[in-house]
């Protein structure tokens, strides 16, 4: 076989449907987020980014950065080994125990990333329980989704966010099967959520085990940033409760949060927790410190949410269509793969305004979009120049406007 | 099903295999490598490391910790996105470039471990090849396995570094079935170097790709650190080459490096790369940073044969039998798992060394061992006291000694 012509012909295909992906080239500017320079060959240009999920700017405070330069300090670059040779760093067990206290669990485990944390946490629990069998909400982010493919173990896809859906499922296996229901609580890309008190009762009811994904909350929802299961104080019937240390904390890394015997068990058999080398402990520090902060500091929560709802209303005036959702994730709906890499690019080419373009597959066609995060480093210039630039382009794309309102 | 009674259940039946893992909680002393803080409760013990895989202890060098201070000041702590919604960072391009260079391939590209790497690199191209058929090395590491599993494409696994077993394999398949053939460098275990020269001569008579995983040889083999394959002058001869960033590099990471389609494919459908928030700039850089060092210092390297020759010797002349083989890779032979386990204890309470002790299901029952990594930060006190604990922990032990050599 010759490979790389069939590598060509597959890129070549996914260039053909307008799915090609091409990186953007930046340098945040610590102190100065959201601003950053982008790089396009030898070249370079200012821009604003509207699309990180540095939720609170945290990779920016100076809690977080002292911590890690401390840390950078003591301990050096790297764990050197993997969590059980010689890899476990005392920043690594001082998150543990923070996490642990965020989520008021026994215990909290430490991944690499969200992504394995999902994938080795669901892909343990599933393959080594046996008999179990999953039931998947039908939106579960690409981590969930393999982690459950990974198990092999048999599973269920219920209706996005629907409880009944849930329990339909449910329902159709008796009380001896073992039975998780893995679910998020922020989903990403329409910035719903789900209504996790009422998924949680069907859960109960069938004594199933309940593992929720709160990456895209913990930080930003809840009192101490436990994320939206702390608001609603539904944490203590959550089984499992995973979150990551990569977006509103502003670092790296992943973990799950849940009893100590069921910690144990995903430490003793997760080959995706046992034979990787640990995080750097610099990067314990930091997210420790950002945790801590949050836990105690509502300054970043509240500043956000002035911003998201500032954003908000100045789409709402000019008629720009968004999904309306109760999140910090502003949709604006495009609903043309080729429109919507247009405005992308032109935003950037003329206002500096980098806000990637989301399609298909990432997204259903018909529904493409720029997904906006608006966040506490956000100025008010920030937004009129993004307001402004949108009013602008939408006209000249002719892309429908909602009624003007008020 | 009561789901704490089952985990407490496996957990107690892993403990009464004696295979219950504790771990053990240390922070490095960076500028004292390899001393360490030891936390045990609420005291702490002095350790000198002798399991890390810092294999050349660059984790603390100065070249790697300023280049990530100064990047950290930079740019901040996190990514603030995934590679493709505002994650690539500059420093994750230049970095991508120093590797491509590094392996004289076309391309590189980075993940967020070296278990991500094979795991997405082999799933990726096995799952995504029509009709591919993988063959793996017998003892190829656990993040290929996964990998391979979890392309579910059909797979055959060959003899231990058999070129032979290699070749009566893929005759079986005939020249239009895509064929991938998975195999390491040097092997951690039993640190022993596969015949890679033998090994290419196969994949090529059938057309097969070769993947090799360099984990424990980047940076510490070859001119510039390239790893066993740049040392034999074969590089150019292997389609894809898997290293890491958490070893010998000293920070965190994974990649692979190989032609411009092969990484770009990779990098289009591979959703452990696509999902995922990518690497701090700062580890980016320190990574970089330590990748130029080593290319063009043999310094560390030359320091490391002197202290892995100077251990081999004195262990010699003890008598105390350990595996021979080619590699930085020491393992002490103690072929009982209690004894093994017992050893290590003794060392870490009576004089402060620490050496995990490696057992089954890790390596094969009757082989447990300590596996020990010296390096350019070991000095000859710390040999000194290695050996004579050792000497006198043997003869405790009653632990056959070979003849005593010379």
């Amino acid at each position: 076989m010759d490979f790389e012509a069939y590598f060509k012909s597959e890129l070549d295909a996914v260039r053909d449907e307008g799915r090609y992906r091409i990186f953007t080239e930046i340098e945040r500017h610590r102190g100065a987020f959201p601003h950053a320079t982008r790089y396009v060959g030898d070249t370079t240009q200012d821009v604003t980014v509207w699309c990180s999920n540095d939720y609170l700017g945290m990779g920016q405070h100076p809690v977080v950065i002292d911590a890690m330069h401390k840390v950078l300090d003591e301990c050096g670059a790297g764990a050197g080994g993997t969590r059980n040779i010689s890899g476990t760093n005392h920043h690594h067990v001082l998150l543990e125990r923070e996490l642990a206290d965020l989520h008021h669990k026994e215990a909290a485990l430490l991944f690499t990333s969200g992504y394995v944390s999902n994938w080795a946490g669901l892909g343990t629990l599933a393959n080594r329980i046996p008999g179990c069998v999953v039931f998947s909400d039908a939106l579960n982010h690409a981590s969930m989704i393999e982690g459950i493919r990974h198990s092999r173990a048999p599973y269920k896809i219920w209706e996005h966010n629907s409880p009944e859906g849930l329990d339909r499922h449910l329902s159709q296996f008796g009380p001896e099967v073992p039975k998780l229901v893995a679910f998020e609580s922020v989903y990403s890309m329409d910035g719903d959520i789900a209504p996790i008190a009422e998924i949680l009762d069907v859960c109960e009811a069938h004594g199933a085990m309940s593992y929720i994904d709160e990456v895209h909350a913990v930080g930003l929802y809840g009192p101490r940033g436990g994320g939206v299961a702390e608001r609603e104080g539904l944490m203590d019937r959550i089984t499992v409760i995973e979150g990551t240390l990569g977006k509103a904390f502003g670092v790296m890394g992943g973990y799950i949060a849940a009893s100590e015997k069921l910690c144990d068990f995903v430490r003793s058999f997760a080959s995706g927790f046992i034979f990787t080398t640990a995080l750097p402990p610099a990067l314990a520090a930091g997210a420790a410190a950002s945790i801590r902060h949050l836990k105690a500091s509502n300054v970043e929560r509240d500043r956000q949410k002035d911003r998201v709802a500032t954003v908000r209303r100045r789409l709402d005036m000019l008629g720009i269509p968004h999904l309306p959702n109760p999140s910090h994730i502003i949709p604006v709906m495009v609903g043309d793969a080729h429109k919507c890499k247009r405005i992308s690019d032109w935003l950037m080419d003329n206002h500096g305004i980098y806000v990637q373009p989301i399609n298909y597959p990432t997204v259903p066609r018909g529904t493409e979009r720029l997904r906006l995060t608006p966040s506490p480093v956000h100025s008010d210039g920030d937004i009129d120049r993004l307001i402004d630039a949108l009013s602008d382009i939408w006209s000249q794309c002719e892309l429908a406007r909602r009624a003007i309102a008020a």
